[in-house]
């Protein structure tokens, strides 16, 4: 047996995946975490009235999805000051990105991104034969000046930038990314990740014409809204840019018990308000714990903390192993110096008084391996 | 502004979507369907376990998805026989179907179906640029005689096969589907859609080594199980095979409440086996219906009938019409002849009497019209 014929392209890719997910490394220790800290899902949960919503549909889940998914679009369109046209409903930004990758980026065509940015935006540029180039975060923040000037340098046809920026929790100014708007090379579309906008301040929020067509903004239900396995994120940008991902989405592709839940909880900004004061606190123990045990931390606009372990990504990922060894799940940057932090979502008082339990003790661990 | 610059491939494709929603026309209408009987979904909905299962899970939507499925695909290799690293779990066989073309077919390859098959397949070869060879359908069936011929003449890297057939619900032997395999060209991957397969008779389903890798076997929870819009599918083939979905797929893609649902249904094989009897119920009611209006039914293997209105598909595509006005939503065949007939999806006891009071009502009126 020969086996299928891939593209050279398939045949050529690395058999890696973006992220080892915490089921996984569980398997692998043999026993469940106790602190679940390393994905930046929303321990605080969905709305009520969300689950509720979700917990109705399971019953009509024999239907399909509207593969339009227009009272969404329509509620988001309102809260948005946009029309629904301007937004696509997916699977998840993960999804989406996977989509717009696919529609602009062919093989060789050059994407420019910052060193140790989102893994699974790379994942997909590679996946369709893109030649990634990165540039290096200044001052813990993506460098939007850099990034501009690589995507000349480069005739990029995507400059991708999370803002706020996972994994540090920084951001740049939305006024500056307005500007950068300006200087994009001619058709060069930046991809502007807001997958922790509700978190973020008012100014790291860009002013974008909704029909801007030099722009997709992506944002999400995982994060704020606490819907993670929900798998639901919407593309914002020109009608005509949002009509271009009907010749490849995969049309009926959505949970409908996902999109009514996120319709409920789109609804419920008061609970969305609530878990953004309770990360707010849980953002200001894990900086007092970190404190406690001599460590600085990156300011967050996110849901999550940069914790700087002190010393180089060795130490870090030292630290990271022996937290996950004592049950703690988090992840860190990839990259130097990032890699010299540890990325811990906010959690609950339960998940807080582990990590100041497991910390200082995996400090110490690691400093007597070291 | 002049927008993206799209690939070369998504700039040509057209903006055609593979189906048009049940939603979309009751917007379209202004008024909901009486009868929801053109998409194929179970109105007898998932087991009360699914039901329960994907309830619970609700509450726990905030985490992502175990990205690997372990406990489902566990499930699944013990009832199939084979081993987990011969599943893959996936965002419906839509999204399956996506992935596998995506991994071998690159601009300008081969790929064969038969005219009037899965227009979602299709959908996909065209979307990686393939170039698509039809056969027609002989007597009402898949011809796989015609279809290996294409394949050889066009050295082929895929054969689709749907099995039971959609939109005909016929079937071909699985002992001729097995021989099969040994008579595809070299590199030639058979792509077997066994959406329906719980509905078909056993004489349908052919005996293939779990390791065989020249064949990716795609089952959904869609049909039998009642779950369509919770998207989960799977696909079987070569651990290799399987492995090579890896590289592309999107790796936290499911729905977290969509695959616990899915495990509560597949270990509830008892409701499975009520639906079937069921569906086998409704399928001898649609045709004593039809029969009633003069009409025959081709003998189905599937939880649909197709019904030959008696004339050709301008005909039929009248009585479709009339029936959708009267507010009974069903689908039809594409092409010629098998255009002679509307498809009707299994339904309760309240579909099948608005079916009764309708269809007799839509045949007049198309006859006036014809």
């Amino acid at each position: 047996m020969t086996g299928p014929r891939y593209t050279k392209l398939a045949a050529a890719l690395p058999a890696t995946v973006p992220f080892v997910g915490p089921e996984e490394l569980q398997r692998k220790r043999g026993a469940p975490f106790r602190a679940r800290l390393g994905a930046n899902e929303s321990v605080f949960g969905p709305s009520p009235f969300a689950v509720a919503a979700m917990q109705d549909e399971a019953g009509e889940i024999w239907k399909y999805a509207d593969a339009s998914h227009e009272e969404l679009k329509a509620a988001l369109a309102q809260q948005l000051g946009m029309t629904p046209a301007n937004i696509l409903i997916g699977e998840g930004i993960d999804g989406l990105l996977g989509y717009a990758v696919r529609l602009l980026v062919e093989p060789g065509d050059a994407v420019v991104t910052s060193e140790g940015a989102y893994p699974t935006f790379n994942y997909h540029v590679a996946g369709f034969g893109g030649t990634l180039h990165k540039v290096p975060y200044a001052d813990d923040r993506e460098d939007l000046r850099a990034l501009l000037a690589k995507a000349h340098e480069t005739d990029a046809k995507i400059v991708y930038l999370a803002n706020p920026d996972n994994p540090m929790g920084t951001f740049v100014k939305g006024s500056d990314i307005a500007q950068a708007l300006d200087d994009l090379p001619e058709g060069c579309t930046l991809m502007l990740d807001e997958a922790y906008v509700e978190f973020a301040p008012a100014e790291a929020v860009p002013q974008i014409a909704a029909d801007d067509d030099r722009v997709i903004r992506f944002r999400t239900f995982s994060k704020g809204y606490g819907m993670a396995g929900a798998r639901v994120g919407y593309a914002m940008s020109h009608p005509d840019v949002i009509k271009s991902f009907d010749k490849i989405r995969n049309h009926f592709g959505m949970n409908r018990a996902a999109v009514a839940g996120a319709l409920a909880a789109q609804q419920d900004q008061e609970w969305l308000h609530e878990v953004i004061a309770l990360v707010k606190h849980s953002k200001a123990e894990i900086t007092r714990i970190a404190a406690d045990n001599g460590l600085t931390c990156v300011p967050s606009a996110t849901n999550f903390v940069a914790v700087d372990c002190g010393a180089d990504g060795d130490f870090a990922r030292k630290v990271l192993a022996e937290l996950a060894e004592d049950g703690v799940f988090v992840r860190m940057p990839f990259v130097a110096p990032q890699d010299r932090c540890i990325r811990i979502s906010a959690g609950a008082a339960d998940d807080m008084a582990v990590l100041a339990e497991a910390l200082p003790k995996a400090l110490a661990r690691a400093r007597a391996k070291a």
